[in-house]
């Protein structure tokens, strides 16, 4: 996977998937490197992932305002917009590929960089596969991104550090909020990851500070209603305020998700309701005990919220994307960049690695059970003394009129 | 209102109704001042606000170390703890008084100072009213704090402005994000403001910023869900995304409030839902249109969000703490602290003023239906002018670990 030669061509950069805060860094990190490398005649970014490419719809990022570039930094989401598309086996149905085959051509293209989760590095192997296949000289590299953070063989991801540092911040607020009266109170929030508990675990580093969620329901282990009411009875009895965190993700024993499960009068719950399903376990708890109760969903605020990005996420996202392309430069392709982390005596470290793209498709990352408390109902020292030094410093960001300046790129089309 | 002589005496703070960002800081600028007066001889912090007088349970502030209650100022909440409580009409049930009164004799309070919205002021009006009935020489003064900012008679409240801060921003990013695929996607976000959309106009300042709600529905129109429906049609014809903000106190014509308002075939709602009214709307928008939906409720973030507050609103909050607390050393009484602001040639300048107590208590003040706009679906310039100094400043907030670092108070109860 290296090749000794200089490859000319014009560069490729995509981002799919779902938005993080962070996203557009590593795509500041990879367009930055892809304008200062001599060998790259052009820097495109793709709009709306691979489909852009499929669509002949590419914007050259050489015609943008570097100062408005650098400003990708702090937007959130994916500036150039993205998309959720899955590749044919190109066994099967080889048009896309095909067709992919055609634009890299017609604009010269022999750097081609993804930035996204498991599905994107899947996206990523096939093309470069398909490009080894037919002959086609082009350096495929992927860039991790996902703040669920079960990309595979790399210590951490992109994106998961400052929706981490978001729900544990928000935690932190909404502890302070929900215990404001001395009446009884029992607050639900709801956070992102469906099938790997590390978002969810972050809400623990609230209470690892001093204000946050007396319970934590990860979807690593299977959900017990009644278990779940024995929890929350005990913390109730000793104080008349309960917070709860649990990931969207938890599911029962047989694999039905607890926020899609049919609801029965042993669970508390009166009705089908909408509405998710911290709105849905805050009802059942509301008949189980009486108390006032609240159901808070975090939503697309925990993915977004640049404006509480971790300084650390947001170096180590630029840093990514930089990497993938000096990676390419020097003749690499075939791989996704990756994290080497050291937290020996305290002291963090973060190294880039290359992890063969083949090795990381589709495996998904989650939180080790040790990590997880004996009662099954939060996490253990070792994950906050993971998670913290992730989430550590307060980047700039641009404001105008106290309120955030995002990039304003003028996305000029390709003909 | 006004008594020339020096009154010596222990006085007492208490904080009323829902938290904000920012009324720990008008905390702190009356306890500051008051452990700073000589004439006051002890500085007593209520527990759950009038609650804790009834109950005899009074924090001793002068117990407290100096840099932590500094801390009040970026702690969000009431850390006092607070209370939803209505006092009884003194002339039909005056045993709150008179245990009132107990209290105030036992520790020799002089000065009640009562930080909150309509219903604390009308609890000091009566408070006020009732020593002096009794002639017992108490000076009473009302701090304002409503994120509603629907305080009759002052230019803005405390606590507004870093909610408005929080939303703008939060629908800043959720714009972001909600805009990243290329496929048709509505989003509606639910802000508070049961009666007044000071609040949900907020969001506006998003959209004058570049990355905003396209539509905003305020309760100060009576909701029309075919009107509503044309409006999203508009926006949706001529881009495929849609963001509204609505105020949760959108109502129909009739009263009815829309989330409690019954569901029929005709509004899109083919069901009974729970799950708020950010989701019932977007549900009716799907139905409609067949675009994919989200519906997000800001929940209590927007008024906790302490990482994000105004300077301008912290800074003004403490200023009205401390307002009271040298209004009444001075020999004033029965009032509540307001603002008086300038925005002329875009120089905006806050200066305090005292309203008496009998004239702001329970008069609800509501965006002017000049700063609506003529479609009734946003505000006009008015708005965002009047509203955008106010949010103005990136507050100092102390961090531990990069999470927010909190006041511990000790909260010695007097005996």
């Amino acid at each position: 996977m290296e090749s000794a030669n200089v490859l000319k061509g014009a560069c490729i950069i995509g981002q799919s998937g779902g938005p993080t805060a962070v996203i557009n860094a590593s795509a500041y990190g990879a367009i930055r490197a892809g304008l200062d490398a001599e060998c790259i005649t052009k820097v495109y970014g793709a709009a709306n992932g691979i489909k852009g490419v499929l669509d002949d719809k590419l914007y050259i990022m050489d015609e943008e305002d570097p100062a408005e570039l650098k400003l990708l930094l702090n937007t959130p989401s994916s500036e150039l917009g993205s998309c959720r598309y899955k590749m044919k086996d190109p066994d099967v149905d080889d048009t896309d590929y095909k067709r992919i085959l055609e634009i890299f051509k017609k604009y010269d293209v022999r750097y081609f960089f993804y930035n996204g989760g498991n599905d994107s590095m899947d996206t990523c192997n096939k093309i470069s596969k398909y490009c080894q296949k037919v002959g086609y000289d082009c350096r495929v590299m992927g860039i991790p991104k996902t703040i669920d953070n079960d990309l595979f063989g790399t210590d951490h991801c992109p994106g998961f550090a400052s929706a981490a540092k978001y729900i544990a911040t928000s935690c932190m607020e909404i502890s302070k909020d929900a215990t404001v009266y001395d009446t009884a109170q029992i607050t639900v929030v709801e956070i992102m990851g469906r099938h790997a508990g590390w978002l969810a675990g972050a809400a623990a580093l609230a209470t690892a500070f001093g204000a946050g969620p007396d319970l934590v329901y990860l979807p690593e282990v299977d959900f017990d209603m009644d278990k779940f009411f024995a929890d929350v009875d005990k913390i109730y009895a000793t104080k008349n305020k309960v917070l709860i965190a649990v990931s969207e993700g938890i599911h029962y024993a047989d694999g039905r998700f607890v926020s899609e499960a049919e609801t029965s009068a042993t669970d508390g719950f009166g009705h089908a309701q909408l509405g998710g399903l911290a709105v849905k376990l805050a009802e059942a708890l509301k008949a189980h005990t009486g108390a006032k109760v609240r159901g808070i969903e975090l939503s697309l605020l925990q993915r977004c919220a640049s404006h509480l990005a971790s300084a650390t996420d947001r170096a180590e996202a630029e840093l990514a994307g930089r990497t993938a392309v000096e990676a390419a430069v020097s003749g690499k392709t075939d791989y996704m960049v990756a994290f080497d982390c050291d937290r020996t005596n305290g002291k963090y470290t973060c190294a880039t690695k290359l992890l063969p793209l083949s090795d990381v498709a589709n495996y998904e990352k989650k939180v080790p059970m040790e990590w997880i408390n004996a009662e099954r109902n939060g996490v253990t020292q070792e994950f906050i003394d993971y998670a913290l030094p992730l989430i550590q410093g307060e980047p700039e960001y641009p404001t105008e009129s106290s309120l955030p300046r995002y990039a304003k790129l003028k996305k000029v089309i390709a003909k």
